[in-house]
Parts: structure tokens; sequence; C-alpha cells
């Protein structure tokens, strides 16, 4: 007994909502797709999916409407028109934005009667459908329930929670995380072209090593669960000691240590508060508000 | 057949000096070893280590000199009153330093007759003698083909060039990799405690990922080399729109935003600059001195 699959309305056909799109397409299920610039639907109508003439017919297509706009202004000014053809559809919002747009969207769609998801895609256009691609949803636990099997075409499907906001925090946290290692790789390879090394030779270490320190990562967030900070492998005293040596050298080969500053202060306040015995882990808690 | 393998004296018995001299007994070589404070020989030469009296006992007693000190300044120290006897040895000195220190350290070897190597050791004491500890090294070339066995005692041994101070700058390239990385993650663990979420739940998503952008490392290193920054995934113009979002969103978590400033200033002037098309992969240029 096969069951139908459920239909999918994509709005936005940038690049990444035209993967999305083709995704859905790809793994079976019928799709209608809108985009301000109507142009962008003919690759996708060649595959198969629907033209809708404006957004209320994609609204009135599916029963699943999912948002890739440019931003969650966007995502608003094209709603707000037809809030009242949306009673008992449900919004799966895969657009940038902030946790709190995502809070506020989830607000507005309650009170027109529709469920409402948001998504962080963690992925680029090119890596939708594929091994390693994912989204973090977060919202309605229900509609993500119903749902699960069709986000599953766009890669990964991982729930963070109820809280619509918390998929934006997911991605966010993990951008955050990516811009700092790419503030360290680009220091490493300006230390490396200021000494006249040529990148790829430096590129094998530096990989390697960054992925031996991340497994590091469960340790840290074991310590800051625990709040037990000490350590016998690198101290903050430790680090204190060797830090200016690092930012010395950049000096030395006209790079400056603008980038680093911020951290050296942080060690120096976290030594003087009496963490010098802890490990780095210590640090998270002494950038959030209320310790 | 089986040949002698050579004798080396380790000179700084600290957590890491003694986990060298550990290293090198466990292999089987003849190790004698010096420390300022003769108490820390104990273990050692419980493990099978000949005590040196003195530095010049450690100087006498093996052709290869391994050295690990809390500084440079004191590898000069020590080795200062018995530079008369350092004709014909070779040093390897593994103190941590910077590329300067090595240069001068390798001039004055060669001063006073002895082959020098500097290294960089890329693990904890813990780490030494496993599978994933190594050490980079660089100096003269013919001590370390001759020593490159032995160094195989430690672990890993990486050949980096006959300029002395190349060793030390491998090593600080990987470090700033790793403080940029530990900048990432700490501002991750931090949005997400602000917002609630324990730290073990962002653990596995946020390594998957820094793993999974660790593999861009390559691709950097080749645009860096070839100067072909232009990218369809990521460009600094995207950039510049997306950052703005994510130092909000942790300012609205009561987060300072100062770790990434210096990023948006740099992002800023290279889009100023016209390479708002090129990827992040144009940055490092722009750090360093001469364009």
């Amino acid at each position: 007994m096969s069951v139908a699959k459920p239909a999918v309305s994509v709005l936005g056909l940038g690049m990444m909502g035209s993967a999305l799109a083709a995704a859905f397409l790809k793994a079976g299920h019928p799709v209608t797709v809108w985009n301000r610039t109507a142009a962008k639907t003919g690759p996708l109508v060649a595959q198969g999916a629907e033209p809708a003439a404006d957004v209320a017919g994609a609204v009135g297509a599916s029963e699943l409407l999912v948002l890739c706009l440019t931003t969650n202004d966007n995502v608003r000014g094209i709603l707000e028109p037809v809030a009242g053809s949306l009673r008992g559809l449900t919004i799966a919002n895969l657009t940038n934005g902030t946790p709190a747009q995502g809070r506020e969207l989830a607000a507005w769609a309650a009170g027109h009667g529709a469920r409402y998801l948001d998504g962080g895609i963690m992925a680029s256009p090119q890596m939708i459908a594929g091994p390693d691609a994912y989204v973090f949803y977060s919202g309605d636990p229900k509609a993500f329930e119903e749902y699960e099997g069709t986000f599953g075409a766009l890669g990964g499907a991982r729930y963070v929670g109820e809280d619509a906001g918390r998929a934006a925090l997911y991605d966010f946290a993990l951008l955050i995380g990516m811009y700092g290692m790419g503030i360290g790789t680009m220091h490493a390879f300006a230390l490396a072209k200021a000494a006249g090394i040529p990148a790829k030779d430096l590129a094998d270490p530096l990989r390697e090593w960054l992925n031996a320190m991340a497994l590091f990562i469960t340790d840290e967030a074991e310590a800051l669960d625990t709040g037990e900070h000490l350590t016998d492998v690198s101290s903050l005293a430790v680090n204190q000691a060797a830090l200016p040596n690092l930012l010395n050298t950049l000096s030395d080969e006209g790079i400056p240590t603008e980038f680093f500053q911020p951290l050296e202060r942080l060690i120096n306040r976290a030594v003087e508060e009496g963490y010098g015995a802890d490990g780095l882990t210590r640090l998270p808690d002494l950038l959030t508000p209320r310790r």
C-alpha cells in the first residue's frame, strides 16, 4: 500500500529555495512554487513543479508551506495579505533569521490559526539532500512529527524544541563557532605566508590539528554543565603565560593582534578572579551576563 | 644484527621533559637526565635513567641533547657555561619559544660547533609516544636525518625546513588556529547557556559542524596559493549582510561582541576594496603587511 506524499508549496526561489523545491520534487512530493520574480520558476516547472500565479495560489495549493526568503521582513510582508487563508496550514520558515524573529512569527502564525516551525539550514544550496546536509527545526511539535518524513527530503531533520527561536539559536551557535575557527585559520595562514610557507604546506597539519582539538568540545561541554573546570593539561595560568609569545610573533611578522586581544583580556581577568588553575573551559561562563 | 640505540641526555624534567625522557627509556635508549631541582630525576632513575650531577655531566654523557625547559632564556643560561663542550654534539631544543629565538639559538650553537634542531611539540605530556602526538622539527637537516628514528620514540617526527625558526612557526600557526576555534566554541556555548540550552546538547552538533567546516581548509589553502578567491557558496558580501544579525543576537543575550568586531571591520574593508564577490579566503591576505 503506498501513501501519497504530502503536497508542498515552496515560496522564495533564490539559490537555497530552488534547491529545497528540487529536493522535494526528487523525493516525489507534489510541489507548487512561487517567487516574486516569476521567471525563477522556470527550471523547477521543467522538473515537474506547478507554478503559482500569486502567493494566494501557493497558499491554497498545499497544507505545508516552506518559506525561504531573503529576510523575515519579507516573510511577514508576503503572508500578511493572505493571513485569512492560513488557518489549519503548517508554515515551515527556513528563512535566515534571529531567534527573536522566529518567536515573533510563531506568535503571529498562531494568531491566524496556523502551525509554525522555524528552521536553520546547516548546508549550502549545493549540499541540500546530500548526506551532510541537515536542518534544525523548532516550534510546533505535532507539526514537526507530521512532516518529519517530508523534511527528510532535504537532508537530516533535527528537532530542537518547542521554542520557535531555538532553531535559529542552534544555527547561530554553530555559525559563531565557525567564524571563530575562521579567525583562527586566517591568522594561521597569514603567519605562514609572512614566513614564506605555502598555504598548502600548512593545510593538512592545520586541519588534522583542529579536528583533534575539536574532540575536546565534548569535555568542554561536560565542564560547563558540571562547573568543574580544574585541568592538568592546559590551565588558564599556562595560557596567560603562553599567549603573549604568540601575539608577539604575530606582531613581529607584521600581523595585527587585535583579533586576539579580547581573549588575552578575558584570560587575564579569569586569572585575576582566581581561576588560574582552571582550563579554558572556564571562559564561556565569564562571557555570559549572570554567573 | 642489532644496532645500539643512540644515547640521549634530557635536560629539564617538568611534566613534558619527564614524559620525553620516559618515552626514550621505553624505546630502549640509554638516557641521562638532569634537572635544576635534582629530586625530579627520581621517577626516571627508577625507570632506568642515569642521573647527571650537573649540566656538564649530562652534556658529556650523550651526543644528542634534548632540552625541554621553561623558556629559551633558561636554555641559553644552562648551555653558556658548557659552551666549550658542545662541539660535535646535536642539540634538539623542544622548549616552547618563538621562531626568532629558534634562529638565535641555532646561530649560537653553530658558533660553538654544535648542530641545532628546534622542535614544536604538538601534544600534551599525557599524549607523548601515543598515536596522535607529533613534533615539528627544523634546523640542521643532517642532524634530523641521523636522529629521525630516535625522535620516533616521542611520536611522529615532521621536518619542516632548514630555517631553525620554522618549527616554532608551524607550532604557532596551529596554536593560533586553535585559539580562534576556542573563541568560536566559547561563544557558541555562551549563546546556548544564555538561552537555557545545556552544553551537552550543543556539543555533538558543534563538533560535527566544525569538522565539516575544517574540510574547507584545503580549499582555503588552494585559494591562497592561487589567488583565486571568487566563490558561489558564501561571498564576503553575503557574510557582510549576515554577521550583524549574529552579533545582534549575541548582544540580545547579553554577550559582548568585541571578539568579532575586528572580523566585522575586516569584512567591511574587504567589500569596500572591491572583494565582495570573493569568499572568506580573501581575508588572510588582507591581514598580512605586504599585498
